[in-house]
């Protein structure tokens, strides 16, 4: 007990003990994620094709599974002391109120005005493209989240920045524009009638409230449309995983600082960028044999890739524009319901991931959303956070994992992502405070029948 | 240039090196700010006439002026440790911008849910609270800020609130509401029927958008009404600069830390309460005659107590049911014009402050809201926080501040206080960003006609 008290609430690493280098997972990987396909030709996709959708520099980031460390240029270092070294968190109130043996810890990345880890990719990307020399990049947003993480980039190295926010999300969460806006962004709600794809969407189904595939999908076409211009995106691709990393990097030498080895990582996964980087050396230690840890994805059950999708290729936007990448997937044509956790609506699962879940290096579970800001309530009430929806379905996960260690007495190690706060998620409280929130599964016939369509790949 | 590079983005004080009682800057006033006043009887308040207000603890914090240090409960620096020590940053990317010789160094309050400074108090104020055995507190609230510290400190401590919120911030920030529900507060607009002091207000302005003063008055009378209850308050009263003091000895243990001693302190001034805390200190410093600082207050100019107020005793609230206070004063029937800064709305200014003023120990100024924005802007995009309206009256002061060095090539360091966030402030960032936002300064005669109201006290 006594060493347990040395142990502060909140561990903040020195400046000089931050990441000087990203981690890619993937050099540790020897089942490689597969290749991004070509959707014409069914051909691994080269740095020429990929050119004008990327950057070049991030293009290279993103073919590259051989690289182990890749190094923070120092702008981007600079720009990381402005919110980071983020705190790993000691949750010693909700320990207590859980009465719980276990010892919980979380890596809090909300303490910056995009109000998540977002800001950690969106900086390097922005970073890349003012280097190459471009005017200004397009993006979706689900949350708002990335899409205000990206506006804040784009202020800092003068970029222009496009972004298509998915319509659901515009609506419940007015004031995120203007945070856009406030840094200079220009923010259009998809399915929108600015593109083609935006039209054809919108002819095919009126009234839909959107999602991130769709959202790609127009940023994408305006990108590849625009003189100077380049998509970025905030999850599922490699670049973005890689940059993430600085998550896991920070988590695991702070966890090192004070000698603690732990049981269990839990994260939240949507496209995969927060459990992504969050894992990330702890699942190096783990492919490498020099360690073990259970590793856990937390997704909605609106929108359950990992645990009910299919391992296949598939296109990552609802236009079918996008490139081909493997990985778990409830189909490209699948429109979640819209729960309120906008950053976990994507129907597919970054490629890296799905490998390493593919090959058992790591678990997934659903969980509901009322028993998620059930979660989250009671996270706020004795961690003095209010968590975004997101970040509140690890909450769960790990408050029940907790849980557990009380009825088995056992003092396991818990470390968990808290991605983000919940200050423009109150139309979703509002919901939950009035008892009128419910639960949304979608059916065997309606994962089967986006399945269905999926593209034929030899 | 080699000895600045030592410092960093970001001072962090470590868990052992925050501070363990508070600093009473009372003590070392030789002119004690002007006792409370019982209305009735013109004589000053007892411990034993405060007591149906204030819980016992704090009654005798608020009448205790000689006693320099006061220990902070254990329970209380527990609490602090989920969200201090709160960061003194520098702001190098701003310095840059502007291009001062400049060094800017600003402390931010925002680093938790209730997005500001309040949660200093309100938790040592819900702490004696339930040290007492209360039910629970009243309260009124502003901008929302403090109405949320409350609602997470009484969570905390599992006591009941109630929240009278002032009504243009109720309808300006619909999502406070639900910030405070989900921490199981309720709230009510002011003036409200609930109420006689609101009833009577409603009746004699039925158009009125509310003002602190009247939200004061409402939540006293149901404190003083119902059994097991006590009234707290955000600002304005002596205790809560003693609590808030918390926020200027970390400042100042950081600036040691690292031998930086500032030549002017600005903070942003409502009711007193981040101002007089962020000053205490240095305050002390100067009445002891050991240092010498500028101490700039910053109101807006659409309720400027300190620069065209009074220095006279006045009713704290609108009801005129509060004691009597000494202090610069606009009159407690003066109702502010709509402006966005919530918490700066008051008609008075802390007595303790008060008294420095007038002793010529800090200054003054005003600045109007369209300025006020376009420092904010200027701010979010290259620090990278979006700073709440009130904390922008600070920002602009020290831009100003800035922009004098660069002309004069004076290396001043100025020390700022970053109150607070303004997530909860889109709908005035709205009107900024769109250009509809307009300044509105009291004319002579206004504030001359609500000052002509003031008590007579001899």
């Amino acid at each position: 007990m006594s060493e347990e008290k040395k142990i502060p609430y909140k561990i903040y690493l020195e400046e000089s003990e931050m990441p000087t280098a990203w981690y890619n997972l993937r050099a540790d990987m020897t089942n490689k994620p597969a290749p991004l396909l070509n959707p014409g030709t069914g051909q691994p996709l080269t740095a020429e094709e990929l050119s004008p959708i990327f950057c070049e520099e991030l293009v290279q980031q993103e073919l590259d599974d051989t690289t182990a460390f890749i190094e923070i240029p120092q702008d981007i270092r600079d720009f990381y002391k402005m919110f980071r070294p983020s705190p790993l968190v000691r949750a010693y109130c909700l320990e207590k109120k859980l009465g719980t043996p276990a010892k919980i810890y979380y890596k809090f990345e909300g303490n910056n005005t995009s109000g998540s880890h977002k800001l950690n990719s969106a900086i390097a990307q922005a970073y890349y493209a003012k280097k190459q020399g471009l005017k200004g990049v397009t993006t979706e947003t689900g949350a708002g989240q990335w899409g205000t993480a990206l506006s804040m980039a784009c202020a800092y190295f003068d970029l222009d920045c496009k972004v298509y926010m998915v319509k659901v999300s515009y609506e419940q969460k007015p004031f995120r524009r203007e945070v856009m806006r406030t840094y200079g962004a220009s923010v259009t709600p998809s399915p929108s009638e600015t593109t083609e794809v935006g039209r054809k969407i919108l002819a095919e189904f009126p009234g839909t409230t959107g999602s991130l595939g769709c959202a790609i999908s127009e940023a994408v076409e305006v990108a590849t449309k625009s003189e100077g211009y380049r998509y970025v995106l905030g999850s599922v691709l490699n670049q973005v995983l890689l940059h993430q990393s600085v998550i896991g990097l920070e988590t695991k030498a702070a966890l090192d600082k004070y000698g603690i080895k732990p049981d269990m990582i839990i994260g939240c996964a949507g496209g995969g960028s927060n459990l992504g980087g969050l894992i990330a050396p702890f699942m190096g230690e783990k492919l490498r044999g020099e360690a073990d840890y259970r590793i856990i994805a937390v997704e909605p059950a609106s929108c359950p890739s990992f645990t009910r999708g299919t391992y296949a290729y598939d296109f990552c936007d609802t236009g079918m524009i996008c490139p081909l990448a493997k990985m778990y997937t409830l189909g490209s044509s699948f429109i979640p319901s819209a729960n309120h956790a906008g950053g976990l609506r994507f129907h597919g699962m970054s490629s890296t991931l799905s490998q390493l879940y593919h090959d058992g290096y790591m678990e997934a579970t659903s969980v509901e959303q009322t028993s998620v800001f059930e979660a989250a309530e009671q996270f706020a009430r004795t961690e003095g956070i209010l968590p975004a929806p997101e970040s509140s379905h690890a909450i769960r996960v790990a408050i029940d994992e907790a849980l557990k260690c009380k009825e088995t007495g056992e003092e396991k190690t818990i470390v968990f992502g808290l991605t983000g706060t919940g200050y423009f998620d109150m139309v979703a409280y509002e919901k939950y405070n009035n008892g009128e929130m419910s639960d949304y599964i979608p059916t065997d016939e309606e994962i089967a029948a986006s399945i269905a369509k999926l593209p034929h790949v030899e």
